[in-house]
């Protein structure tokens, strides 16, 4: 379910464009996947010409790529400890990430579907947790209603009731297969990946609402509420709507 | 916040008398923590003496007692996969689990506080798979209004988020820390647990609303709507509400 699919120099002005509204002294959360890593790429040359920021990476492939740019890093657990906010506050002192950046596998009327990567769980505490989530994506990724499969990261030996869920639900659930192991995926966090087709999702709450109720679910793929602006990268420049 | 208090004796009965709910050709499930183990224990004696059942294990704890008791083990993988529902087809020919017994920290009007074992993710996930689930308790855990501080597992790398998000909703976490190592405890899913005091929780369907939806929560310890009967062990003999 990787999504590596679009238009690259759409992908770059996207995530190019979304990295100049890091300001100075801003906490940023860094996403994963191959738009947000333009992003991340152009915060880090930004970062060399003296830009004072610090990034949360949302997986193990942020992190990384961010460690390669130079941007400096910091742990959740440092910026919201409440006995540490002061310490690490911000210019505008509320202690949090100021704004994230990250890309989608499909938006659709400000809804998200993410997970392509596998780093959702993850994602969605680095988006929540941001002042503002700023969403990059190439064109190929906007749809009038989101119908790509909604990924589910769920605890290995829950697999199987969550999938008969699912099915309850009107999904189409499929056991994410690894590419470089034999056997499934597994998550940075230790988990697997259902891939749950449910077609056109009409109600994308009340497929969420689902899924964060069932039993040994880590964390659905659906992300409702937590875009602010959208970044799509064009064939001549940067279409920016509202979340 | 492991929960050992209580009569010994009253939870003696109290798993004893779930045990003989358990029929011939059963899909059980095991749950976890010193109750529970009374009715292990018990459903071990009756397939010494020839009942036909497969239990299915809530924690590493129980899958050892379990073994020791002689009980023969099932997945649930084998239980819920489509493909094998026919072959592992019970006497009702559903496949499933055809009850649950489990103990728990405090129970209220039908409501349950789980988790001070740790094992409350894959305790719910097999209580809600199960046709008919059975609690086991001791008076000591018997409440007019749920007040135990909920445990709820996290990912490492957001109970500071978490924590930000049940503070807001009136709750105090505390990380949970190991006893027999430095630290917190780790979870057998390998995350963190904090102690979320919310005080008498007037109305438990919001709290596990809110934390259900939470980024970064794996699973709480209410369990809503899922009891069906609640055996509490007395003085001198066994007490069942409805759940």
């Amino acid at each position: 379910m990787k999504t590596s699919g679009g238009d690259e120099a759409a992908k770059r002005r996207a995530g190019e464009s979304a990295a100049e509204a890091v300001r100075d002294g801003d906490v940023v959360g860094l996403g994963t996947g191959s738009t947000a890593a333009h992003a991340i790429r152009a915060i880090g040359r930004r970062v060399d010409a003296g830009l004072d920021v610090r990034g949360v990476p949302t997986s193990f492939a942020s992190r990384e790529l961010a460690r390669e740019c130079g941007i400096p890093l910091v742990d959740l657990d440092d910026l919201f400890a409440p006995e540490s906010s002061r310490a690490a506050g911000t210019a505008d002192g509320d202690g949090g990430i100021d704004l994230a950046i990250d890309g989608a596998d499909q938006v659709a009327d400000g809804a998200l579907i993410k997970g392509g990567g596998a780093a959702h769980a993850r994602e969605k505490v680095v988006a929540a947790a941001a002042d503002r989530f700023l969403v990059v994506v190439d064109p190929s990724k906007r749809a009038d209603v989101l119908d790509r499969p909604v990924p589910v990261e769920v605890l290995a030996s829950a697999r199987a009731t969550v999938a008969r869920t699912v099915r309850a639900a009107g999904g189409e659930p499929t056991l994410r297969s690894a590419a470089h192991k034999d056997g499934p995926v597994v998550t940075d966090n230790g988990h697997l990946v259902l891939d749950c087709a449910f077609g056109a999702i009409e109600s994308p709450e009340a497929v969420a609402t689902t899924l964060a109720r069932t039993p040994g679910v880590i964390e659905h793929g659906l992300f409702i509420g937590l875009a602010d602006r959208i970044y799509v990268g064009t064939e001549d420049g940067v279409e920016v709507l509202d979340g």
